[in-house]
């Protein structure tokens, strides 16, 4: 079988992580499951955080880098909620136990924030930086949603 | 003036860890880099890994699954490599001396990366596993190289 060769068998040493089935991302441990969603969060945090450097004015308005930020906050904002399955409310985790209780609520929150970011994409390729404080603000405004609701201090 | 709100106001509270400074990603604490890049790195292997399950023949081929976790690699491939600024050898991190004493050949490493990922996410829209597998391998083969030469076992 013409795949089984060395990189290949490096790429099955990686798959340590993710066990996927039929369409639906799982994970051996919770601990994982919480590594993964952090991190996304973290990386989407850290651009969000490049946008809000300009619309703060804390730097120069840089079109080009604004809009780089905003297309990976879009995908960023689509990846976390897969792992919020059961058994990862304990933990290395802030998560609040109202994620389990009030699902529909929850899923509202993250339809949310996929769409204020998409917005965010959309508004980053005027390239005029007016439009991309007025969304910034309604991202913003998503995140702290879902953080006030279902995160704990 | 329209963005002073409190949305606006959490957008900037979130913005600790990263000053954008003329296109390039700056982070305020080396830590907050470190973080950054094991966190992409995290994302970038679970979503490979989600790939691998698929190729491996351990869950059933999913084409829009798998495109889907491509294009979130590709997104990811790009990252990284900002983080890797002058202060960040020391920590909680594998990262080897050789990043800061070669950067040519890590360079390459990167850009090897990037390229494979690019082929995978195009690879992954044919629909065809078997045009999957042969990418996979060669994307597994540029993870191992960068892995070998600059992370520390």
């Amino acid at each position: 079988m013409q795949f089984r060769n060395k990189n290949f068998l490096f790429g099955l040493f990686l798959s340590f992580a993710v066990v996927m089935t039929a369409g639906a991302q799982q994970f051996s441990k919770p601990e994982d499951a919480i590594k993964y969603r952090k991190s996304a969060f973290f990386v989407m945090n850290a651009q969000f955080s490049q946008i809000g450097s300009m619309v703060q004015g804390k730097v120069p308005y840089d079109a080009k880098v604004a809009a780089d930020s905003a297309a990976v906050i879009e995908v960023m904002s689509k990846l976390p909620w897969t792992a919020f399955g059961e058994g990862t409310d304990k933990g290395e985790t802030k998560a609040r136990s109202e994620i389990w209780t009030d699902g529909a609520k929850f899923k509202e929150a993250q339809d949310r924030l996929i769409s204020e970011s998409s917005k965010l994409a959309a508004a980053s390729k005027t390239g005029k930086l007016e439009d991309l404080k007025v969304v910034f603000s309604a991202t913003a405004g998503a995140c702290k949603n879902c953080h006030e609701n279902f995160r704990a201090k």
